[in-house]
């Protein structure tokens, strides 16, 4: 077993063996980039020294053996007090976990070599401070020395030299300092062959302390993996005015443009760009300063942009006019920079299309879509919900929704804030820039709303105790009154007192040829959730193939047939006032559906008949207003009203008189909408539209119920004979439904899962109450990823696999899709791809995230051997396409 | 193709060829019986002609020699005017249809032998009475005339003789009548044999008849079997006084008692014993009358008994002094006499303890431990509910819990009519003898709580819409207020106004004897549904091995602890006056498992903590007076335990904060219920008596949910170090656990799956709320069993096997029950051995059923090959035991 290799040794493809950190320095020394020399301990090592407490036997000699290679190479000997040899001792393990385990600098240290470091930086005052450093970094990592101690020890230094910043302290109170520390450290050793082996077990031993073991936890990164020990010869470049540091990207990271980007400090060490005392300078005046190294450095950003063909995120450090290259990665970007450097690469032929398309992530998009909180700017978090809705909001605090109209009205931007949203507030939260709840998940009626909108949301903030009576809500000591200003984040689920500082969005070219690529990759289709024709018409810009859900009860809500609504509810169980009702609904309806097969000419449209439980419809009982309107536009006394609305009160309305039980039970209203559907269909398609319609029979749990409903759609399609195509299908909602899709299959033309309501009833969650619980468990860990913004592919995706195997054996071209909101997450989008549905359907302002995620499966198939076949299920024939270009 | 069997070519062993009452008609004459003379149309001839439109081609030839035959026998003539030969005509599938295909009598009358009857018999009304009968029947049944005409023109005979009845028409008068009814039906055949090729015409094609259809469909009887044909020669009671006709049961089938029980009238039809005109004399008056007759009659009961094994229901007609024998069939009997005579069968050796338990539908013995209406009684139904609660209840009418207490404390008997029940509902349903409900359903908490306490109640009565604040209910027309006497009987589902005859409950040797067989015979284990030290004795009395659910938060309602729960409840938020209030509760908690363990000494107690939301423990919102005692118990305002209610509101309390969730949340709850069940074992365990406890997690969606609830157990545990047996499990109630119960197996040591629940999320149906549409289903047959009260074996029994199927690959011997309320229906009881469960829990009261449905399947997985290994489940070793003198 060779336990130690040298950078030289080593390469990118060998993270497993030497980590990270070790594989690229490795590589970049490959590339004969200037990487002060080193070697790397294997994660073999230290898999061995944590399971049997001792080193490999031949590891001494190894040990040995490098270091005089290192030595021999830096022309500098470990404790050599002349020429001492200074390394730093890090960690790497195979994926990165920053900060999580141990590391010692300046390592060599003691009374002789200093001595050396002071002749050969001629700067007395940095030696002693390393050194204190070291033995600080030393005494609490290696030693386990309580690191308060130390800052006791500086602070009453301090106070003796009656100076307040450490930067005031001499040379020699330093060397002081030194020996005050090492009173705190008795044991610290002088010999640096031992402090090297104690710094080596240190960083072993640190895998497994408690946070770098809740890190992998929450990382799902293997426990069993180990780190690798990178030691390497320190470089200064803080050795006078020929020296300095600094870090660089090789593109723009907030904008994208193609310029070389950083900053850098002349005669300082890395942590002083970080600190902010002195103001570094930006890279082009290194030109100016050291033009040959700005050249050299210019030279190193190509070869590495070119070698790893990513953006590049590097340190360097220059020594006495040296440079050498410290790290390079890939670099973190805006999503506006994540988009522009993957489609710029692709022109510059850097990389291909499938890899710019594997290179943005889908959920940044949402950024593009949404005006955000500017990622450089500070804030107080006053408290966090869920992210329900992304982008930001800043506005006013209002309590109602008639508010949220008035306030708007005058001219005012208002963020309104509620326990929960219901249907009646939609005019309100029209009016709003963005919704704070205090109760609900991710599915609950603001958070689904507020998507569909593309407005920002932060439901099921927890903490929040909201008082729409004395317009107000109270987080622990804070009270927030009406007209306070807020600014909330559904990106992040933040709520923050104040203004903050925005980004707007942006769609551009880049956003749109990328977008091009994915649909030429991408097997599934996307298709929208839309209400109205505007909807509808935006999600097609945005890219959408068809309707998934039109939900036909958002319409119900508008002004001008609420109360035609509601006339045909209260009169429900008299034959004769509910025809006349429905009559009058009709043509309303039928417009609607009109203008929706307009906006969506030549594409699939599922219509989801009526599903909501009725009362959600009728005004609340205390409403003596409304209920006295209701009361004029009836037979009915006000009386027999209140008595209507409390009789139709649900102890659960989740799993109540709603969905196709709604349809059988009073048939007449299936029939309105059936007629409604087709007859506006009949005359699209007169117009020259090509109207396809599949019109939806929701929560089904039984074949006899769909063929129960099925029958007065097809009573009224027997009728009017329609001219066009149309599909009667089920949405898949019911744990039951897939539990018997086989069954179900043999009279359902497609099927739509509502995962929203599959997962409530798989888990037993209900979304307007989860958030009692959900923070605390996803707190808790019981639950990694709430359920309903992202798939439980263990529980409610074993259903769902389910059902598209029963369903296809029975029929095996059957179309199946979901409409839950699960449709515009990237993970369950792929998860839909790998189980072999035909479409997701989400909101249109995630339409671009689904379009790009489902182009990335496709790709990590081919790439990553992440099979469909591993899902055991039936799909029918679809031979992904790639780019003819595509032949690396 | 052999179309025609005379009646001595078969056996009862040829159902399916001859249908049941041809099969019977030649088993009887087999047996040597005077039955009278005929053949059968085989069912596969029905097919023939059905598809075919035709007879079998050598069917003509059949028919005249069976005929022939026929003829021969009786020394009668179709046709011949001088002894003419008449016959019935009559269906007969396999599976008994009654009334819903066609029968033709007295076919072979026509003008010219209607003068032989006359000779024969020397009664000429009678003979011209059967003469119009059958020309009506033939004409409604065989030709399609509209009945009402037959019925105009007796009508206008009556009126044109100035007579009211039927009866008080002379001979000439009908034989006018039979000129009238030919002109109705104008094409009637003169020719017999005409006659009887259309009747058995009209009797195949009957099997396609909508009501006949309709009812296959309803009792699942397969649409292609067909009927067969029945050709009877008549036999007639009314011939004088040496004729006669009755009907006799071996054994009295509402006593069970071995005597010989019947009636009958000389010289009279069938239909005169039914329609009530004479009165029938007791059979022991035949002895009297005709002694060779009756002991004829006597020797072929006994024989007919113990040919068949079984209590009989026999026709007989005396003509001329010959007994004839019509029909015999296992006669219908009360639950009484079903135990009796099937106890007594096995005393007289007649059958074997096996079949015996086979004889007695389990579901029949609830009417043993219940009063029931007697079902001799007429009455008229005001309403239908669903029947929740099996047993029967006269009392005063009262709308409110208070009132339910004051009423019965003046010695009133009350039933307790509500919209909906409530857990503060508990003392007026104690107090009450019956529950009506408008809402809810078969496990709603009236439901649950009922059947717990042997209570009977009718659930979700629709129609009725009941007013507490105007101490009345309506359905239709009717108003029922306060004080006014109505009947519920539990187990039809039927309201009746005033009171009705009932029937008392009896408990007896036989029962006893029963039940001590079928734990003989059972594999299946039975548990209770206990919550009480009460109710848990009392199980144990009816046969109970063990209490499968002891629900906590039953214990919690009880007047002197309600106060501590709600005290509990609103200082959750602040650790330390939670404290307090849990102090105050754990000794009380801890008394109540003391009660449970003495009682339950030797055998299993799986006790469930805290299950159900906490608002369900909070006064009403608008409950002042509570809400100021709460507040002066606590530090609280009234304002603030005002909010604390309110924000504990839950829009779908099913799927909200309950279960395990709350004690994840408020770790303190679980930590005091498991020192309570912990220490009162303890303590019991020192007193010698035998604790075996197991501690039962609710409602857990996840592993880790459960890995977190266990922690706070074991904490406790740890400590107190338990000196009995305990487990730690979980109720498997969500399909989520169900999907994922291979994991979970890692962690619990049992499993009780909660099918209330379960189905409720499987169907998305709240048991709350489905009184709106439920009943529509069953009445559409969109659903035919509700499922929360028969396990849907298609859905969620799917989720159960899975369940099984999972949890023992993973932990082989892992111990699953079911304690929903399915535990005691039989079909579900049945279900559960098959799918291999350990046990089923169930209400004290239906213990004996479940008992007895549990020893039941074994033998029809013996006698029937029902066989296990069907559902592909895999079971540990149970071999079933038999009784060693089962070998027949």
């Amino acid at each position: 077993m060779k336990s130690i290799y040298s950078f030289h040794e080593g390469s990118a493809s060998m993270k497993e063996l030497l980590g990270g950190k070790g594989a690229n320095l490795a590589e970049m020394t490959n590339l004969g980039l200037p990487v002060p020399p080193g070697f790397t301990i294997t994660t073999e090592t230290c898999n061995f020294y944590l399971e049997a407490g001792e080193y490999p036997e031949n590891f001494p000699d190894e040990l040995g053996a490098k270091l005089s290679e290192l030595e021999n190479k830096m022309g500098k000997k470990l404790g050599l007090s002349e020429n001492p040899l200074l390394v730093s001792v890090r960690s790497g393990a195979k994926f990165s976990m920053p900060g999580m385990m141990d590391t010692v600098l300046n390592l060599g240290l003691n009374d002789e070599t200093i001595k050396g470091l002071i002749k050969n930086t001629g700067n007395e005052r940095f030696c002693y401070d390393s050194y204190r450093r070291f033995v600080q970094m030393f005494g609490d990592v290696v030693m386990g020395v309580d690191h308060d101690l130390f800052e006791e020890a500086m602070s009453e230094l301090k106070e003796k030299k009656g100076v307040k910043l450490d930067t005031e302290l001499t040379a020699e109170d330093l060397k002081e300092l030194v020996k005050s520390y090492k009173k705190i450290v008795p044991n610290f050793p002088e010999n640096p062959l031992v402090q090297m082996k104690l710094a080596i077990e240190a960083v072993f031993n640190s895998w497994n302390n408690k946070r770098a073991t809740t890190y992998r936890n929450l990382n799902k990164i293997p426990h069993d993996i180990g780190t690798a020990v990178n030691i390497q010869a320190m470089v200064f470049g803080n050795m006078g005015d020929d020296s300095g540091t600094g870090v660089a990207f090789t593109r723009n990271p907030a904008t994208g443009e193609k310029v070389f980007y950083g900053e850098f400090l002349m005669n300082a060490q890395g942590e002083d760009v970080v600190a902010g005392i002195r103001t570094p300078l930006y890279i082009a005046e290194l030109e100016k300063n050291i033009p040959e190294i700005y050249k050299e450095l210019f030279s190193i950003k190509d070869l590495l942009e070119n070698h790893y063909r990513d953006m590049q995120d590097l340190e360097f450090t220059i020594e006495k006019g040296k440079l050498f290259i410290l790290q390079t990665r890939n670099g973190k970007r805006t999503a506006k920079a994540s988009l522009k450097i993957a489609v710029d690469m692709v022109a510059e032929k850097l990389i291909t299309k499938e890899e710019a398309l594997l290179r943005v992530n889908p959920s940044q998009l949402d950024n593009l879509l949404h005006p955000s909180v500017d990622p450089s700017c500070k804030y107080k978090v006053l408290a966090k919900g869920l992210p329900a809705s992304p982008g930001a909001a800043t506005g006013k605090v209002v309590f109602t929704a008639d508010d949220a109209c008035e306030w708007t009205g005058k001219g005012e931007k208002v963020v309104l804030v509620r326990k929960e949203t219901s249907p009646e507030d939609i005019h309100g939260m029209n009016a709003a820039l963005g919704i704070l709840t205090s109760t609900g998940g991710n599915t609950s009626h603001a958070a689904v709303v507020c998507r569909g909108m593309g407005k920002c949301c932060v439901a099921g903030a927890g903490d929040i105790i909201v008082s729409a009576k004395d317009k107000k809500f109270k987080i622990g000591g804070t009270e927030v009154s009406e007209g306070d200003t807020i600014t909330i984040n559904g990106t992040t689920g933040e709520v923050i007192l104040g203004e903050v500082k925005m980004t707007a969005p942006s769609l551009d070219e880049d956003f749109t040829e990328l977008m091009s690529w994915a649909d030429e990759v991408r097997v599934l289709k996307i298709r929208t959730n839309a209400d109205t024709p505007k909807d509808a018409r935006l999600a097609r810009e945005f890219g959408a193939e068809g309707i998934g859900l039109c939900r036909t009860e958002h319409m119900f809500f508008e002004e001008d047939r609420i109360d035609l609504v509601r006339e045909m509810i209260v009169t429900k169980d008299n034959p004769k006032a509910i025809e006349k009702a429905l009559s009058k609904l009709l043509p309303i309806q039928k417009e609607d559906f009109i203008g929706i097969f307009e906006a969506m000419d030549g594409l699939p449209v599922t219509i989801r008949l009526l599903d909501p439980p009725l009362h959600e419809f009728l005004p609340k009982i205390n409403d003596t207003e409304k209920i006295a309107e209701l009361a004029s536009q009836t037979d009915l006394t006000e009386k027999e009203i209140i008595s209507i609305i409390d009789n139709l009160h649900e102890v659960n309305p989740m799993l109540g008189h709603r969905g196709c039980r709604l349809g059988i039970v009073y048939p007449e209203i299936t029939a309105m909408q059936a007629r409604a559907i087709l007859e506006a269909g009949i005359e699209c398609t007169k117009k020259g539209i090509k109207v396809i319609a599949e019109i939806e029979i929701p929560l089904v749990c039984d074949i006899k119920e769909f063929i129960a409903a099925k029958a007065i759609i097809e009573k009224v399609a027997n009728e009017l004979k329609p001219n066009f195509k149309y599909k009667i299908g089920t949405m898949i909602e019911l744990p039951r439904a897939c539990l018997t899709a086989d069954k179900l299959a043999e009279e359902v033309d497609f099927m739509s899962m509502g995962t929203n309501d599959l997962t409530q009833a798989t888990y037993g969650f209900s979304r307007d109450d989860s958030g009692r619980f959900l923070p605390r468990y996803l707190e808790l860990g019981i639950i990694k990823d709430d359920p309903t913004a992202t798939i439980d592919q263990e529980g409610v995706g074993s259903l769902m696999k389910m059902c598209v195997k029963l369903a296809r054996q029975t029929k095996d071209d059957m179309e199946i899709g979901i409409c839950g909101e699960h449709g515009g997450d990237p993970r369950s989008v792929e998860f839909c791809h790998q189980i072999g549905l035909d479409y997701v359907s989400c909101s249109p302002y995630r339409v671009p995230i689904a379009r790009l995620a489902a182009a990335q499966i496709v790709l990590k198939e081919k790439t990553e051997e992440v099979a469909r076949r591993d899902h055991g299920v039936i799909k029918k024939a679809a031979s992904p396409k790639y780019f003819p270009a595509y032949n690396r």
